[in-house]
């Protein structure tokens, strides 16, 4: 498409995810003004002094007042609400988008609010570390990293092809795809590990007894197994409830390829256990 | 104790286990003469080159005549047949000890062989790297890294303090525990966790259809995740197998504590995701 520019940009909650989303934008050439919206004073500090915002302030509706875009990165459970107090004040032709790690629970909780004149373009740029707020954004986050668009009947074209733009502007690999699948796909390759690593964490933690904390005999290799079971409990119970029902049926999944394991191992099973354990390194050396 | 020379050393397998131990206590100077045996001429060269070993043969016989300490480093289910071809050409007063990583099933098996004059000391260093071979051998392999001997009724406590001196010249800090003892820890901190993660990978390669290998969307976090599946088959098959009771207790309770996020997340309980969340959390972030 031709070159999409946006005068004003308001990115509500600007965190890692959001900051680092204006920052590569400014550096792209592609926006005007960026206006900062969020609750914390001095992370929005943070982030003026870092040049990634122009200006901040706690209010929603004067945040949003004619802005071009408005990009939600607020946690995954916050969305709706914030929504339905960001739209009303948005523009007519303005658009509405936002980085949730959950799409179709979030778009049903959306889009009854959306008013007939904006536009609204979910999404999900797969991309992240360990920190967190504004003093973690950086311009280059995004790059060669995967953004997921997923548009539905209602979603404008032309609206999808802006933010789209956006996104590869950014750096971004942008696949779209149905909320369905995206929830689906991310169930199983996000958030059914960090399940898996919280609950191995809690099982060997289990094996514990008075005398003696097992974990402290764990080396290396547990530790890099278990790292994301030092994830945020807030953001993961979020997800977790936000993507119930893929999530469940994915951990069910799981539990069949344990048992097959399990069952290997009480039976002697040697050439089934191998099999299973070639095959299984394969598709993993696969995705390296 | 006093200092512990060895005048000649046997190891069996110069792999990164073997070779690392010889190279440590040569740079202590605790050894006189090395001569390494395998079955791979190429392996053995690279070992003499690199200065690992002074001699090398393929006969186990040969290689463990007038040695003071042989050191059994192969995979842990050839460790009582190399034992039991090792055991009759030993010298009186010698002593016997592995790296091998489950240990009850391997001193069940190596014990009853033993020659009245024939000490047999079990070990197991807690380290290793992805890499493999003489090649991926160094000195400080053991360094800050735990080694765990499980002496048994039979073991003599003269040869248990001598192996010990020798590994903690080798820079590791030595823990003296029960086999069984070691076996269940191990399950917990090592063999599950790898367990879990080819099912992982299996589990999500099954999510895909024939229109698209989901593995293809996986991310960093995913890649380091299922990282210890990448592992050589043969060898968890060996350790899932040589360990069995100890491992099938683990998942079982691995398998508990996941049927309980996964219930919270079918009945919605926030607040009980949340705390199975932290308490993970706070158990994984204390062992940094």
């Amino acid at each position: 498409m031709a070159e999409f520019f946006v005068p004003k940009l308001a990115v509500v909650g600007v965190g890692l995810i959001g900051g680092s989303f204006a920052l590569a934008l400014k550096e792209a050439g592609l926006v005007g003004e960026i206006v900062g919206i969020g609750r914390g004073r001095a992370n929005l500090e943070t982030a003026r002094e870092k040049g990634i915002i122009d200006a901040f302030t706690h209010s929603l509706s004067e945040g949003v007042a004619g802005a071009d875009v408005v990009f939600l990165s607020t946690p995954v459970q916050t969305l709706s609400k914030v929504a339905s107090e960001v739209l009303p004040h948005m523009k007519p032709g303005a658009i509405l988008t936002d980085g949730g790690s959950v799409k179709a629970e979030v778009i049903a909780a959306i889009e009854p609010m959306l008013p007939a004149d904006v536009h609204f373009v979910p999404g999900h740029p797969v991309a992240g570390t360990e920190q967190s707020g504004a003093a973690a954004a950086f311009a280059t986050l995004y790059r060669g990293r995967r953004c997921i668009l997923t548009p539905t009947s209602r979603t404008s074209p032309d609206a999808l092809e802006k933010i789209k733009y956006l996104w590869q502007a950014a750096g971004s690999d942008v696949v779209v795809m149905t909320p369905e699948k995206h929830d689906r796909i991310l169930a199983a390759i996000s958030h059914l590990p960090h399940m898996v690593a919280y609950a191995l964490v809690d099982a060997v933690d289990n094996c514990s007894d008075e005398n003696e904390n097992i974990l402290n005999y764990s080396a290396g290799g547990f530790r890099d197994f278990t790292r994301i079971a030092s994830s945020d409990p807030t953001m993961w119970r979020d997800i977790a409830l936000s993507n119930r029902a893929a999530l469940l049926e994915v951990i069910e999944k799981f539990e069949k390829s344990l048992t097959e394991v399990k069952q290997d191992i009480a039976a002697g099973n040697s050439e089934g256990l191998f099999e299973f354990f070639l095959r299984s390194k394969q598709r993993r050396d696969a995705i390296i």
